[in-house]
């Protein structure tokens, strides 16, 4: 069934199968769309996902896989590596799915104190990373367009950011698949212990209001089809309904054999800018008013399962 | 299980059950949320949609309510009602679910000109109404701040919308749950025989790129939660993967007491300004830092089933 026919079954922009606008040798660059880009790009437009700093959410139904970005919420990044590695998460379940919303995964009896999972090593109460200062060594690439809710916004190393640069601060937006750190009314209140992932519209209102620590790079959609739960917000109000986790790891801890082998754009790259303008720009036979805007959460950050020819480095 | 107690286990702002910051006589009235206001409304801050511009998606799992926006898509809106009266989509099906992004729905022989199911009285082709003329006469509400997409941002009687003051135009945004006429390349290959719904974050990009003909009030979750189909574009490939629609109806041809009966809050009342400023500027307990702003696609739009009391006007 062809996808690209003008029937009207077909849909959408041009993929890799569309050919580009030919260019005159006076004008620019033939258009590339960003699938193009990406089918085009060399082993080293790529990097590979620390796997100290990765997890693996591990469901009955697959392998959710979550990159943290440890500059971004340090502390966080601790104390959840120690969680996972003393088991906590292990046997817990998914405990809210609001459309449009987050996902929510934690100890269903967390409110209960008697019932609650104790913790370990991992500390119960931790300060909020909301946001954190900004160091002139860490990765950014700033994007080219204003934005509502940062004065100045862009991606560092793979993971979408603002910026403050007058208060020095930086932090992750909520962007779809960033993953964060559930919280009560005290900002030291959330600890790692629950956490959750962004699953519609980007609510980009939490922006600096909690604490993100990385994002999905593959399996969302084990997340993001869960049935809602109970409204307005919600949570599963029958044990039934919650999935279960089979176990939380730490990717490094996993036996190479048995790791998701992914590769992530890397955001610091040429291929990365006419990515971010392909899109901004699109300039595919199916385009018929390109944007001249790209918003930070339009901004791909592709993720492709590692290659595995003989030659790649 | 209490979902406010500052326990990790309780998440996010502050529902109608937080109390707002008590306020002197000289400071400026009570913070209200969102779900507040909405609690506290009164019947006229309701609307109910025209059954003749409000289609029902009949799934196995439940009902889908679109509700249609003429002034936005006129020849579109006439073009989809002649297709549902004809029964064009009764037992089609669901053809395709892409994660953070739409479920697409139509003929799945649409393909195949010996199988595809004929028009009747509905237009096969259609010129796109990407845009169409700003009238005095329509509805409008502005929203305070600046949008990347548009230079003017606002709410056409509860449907999100951009407008070009210039060239006196208007259309829909892409916001989550809007509903739209797929097509291929050419601008008149969409009839409104496919349709899809954004199912993740707004795809603005697309705006003034393709017609936007409405928005679901209800029964998203039956799309949102879709399985996904077949990367890149999440396409089922196997028929049995096709969700069955059993039929669409026009709910004015519904029988009264089989319709939904769904409110709509009126978008141009001072109910839904302080709607907005309260997501706009959330002051709540739960937040500590309000944005200051509000795109286009987080502001609210909320919709209730309609209450049943015996003074409901």
């Amino acid at each position: 069934m062809s996808r690209l026919a003008p029937f009207p079954s077909s849909f959408l922009f041009a993929l890799g199968a569309m050919a580009p606008f030919a260019a005159s040798a006076e004008e620019a660059p033939a258009y590339r769309t960003v699938n193009e880009i990406v089918a085009a790009s060399a082993p080293t437009d790529w990097r590979q996902p620390d796997p100290e700093h990765t997890l693996y959410l591990e469901l009955a139904s697959g392998r959710v896989v979550i990159e943290l970005a440890p500059w971004l919420a340090p502390k966080h990044d601790i104390n959840i590596r120690a969680l996972v590695r003393e088991g906590y998460f292990d046997g817990l379940a998914i405990l809210r799915s609001q459309d449009n919303y987050v996902v929510q995964w934690g100890d269903p009896e967390a409110d209960d104190e008697a019932k609650a999972r104790p913790f370990k090593t991992a500390k119960a109460k931790l300060d909020g990373e909301f946001t954190v200062p900004w160091r002139d060594d860490m990765p950014f690439t700033r994007l080219p367009d204003d934005d509502g809710y940062a004065s100045v916004v862009g991606v560092s190393d793979g993971f979408w950011v603002g910026r403050d640069p007058k208060a020095h601060e930086i932090w992750m937006a909520h962007c779809y698949g960033t993953v964060g750190v559930a919280r009560g009314n005290e900002t030291d209140s959330g600890n790692g212990a629950q956490l959750y992932v962004v699953t519609g519209h980007a609510p980009r209102h939490l922006d600096r209001n909690i604490t993100l620590v990385g994002r999905v790079l593959s399996g969302i959609e084990l997340l993001s089809t869960m049935p809602r739960g109970a409204p307005p917000m919600g949570f599963y109000e029958k044990p039934e309904q919650r999935t279960a986790i089979k176990a939380m790891r730490v990717a490094a801890d996993v036996p190479e054999a048995e790791r998701t082998a992914l590769d992530v754009l890397r955001t610091d790259t040429a291929t990365f800018a006419e990515i971010v303008e392909a899109k901004r720009n699109r300039r595919d036979p199916w385009t018929k008013l390109p944007s001249g805007h790209i918003e930070l959460c339009n901004v791909p950050l592709p993720v492709r399962a590692t290659p595995t020819t003989a030659d790649t480095p």
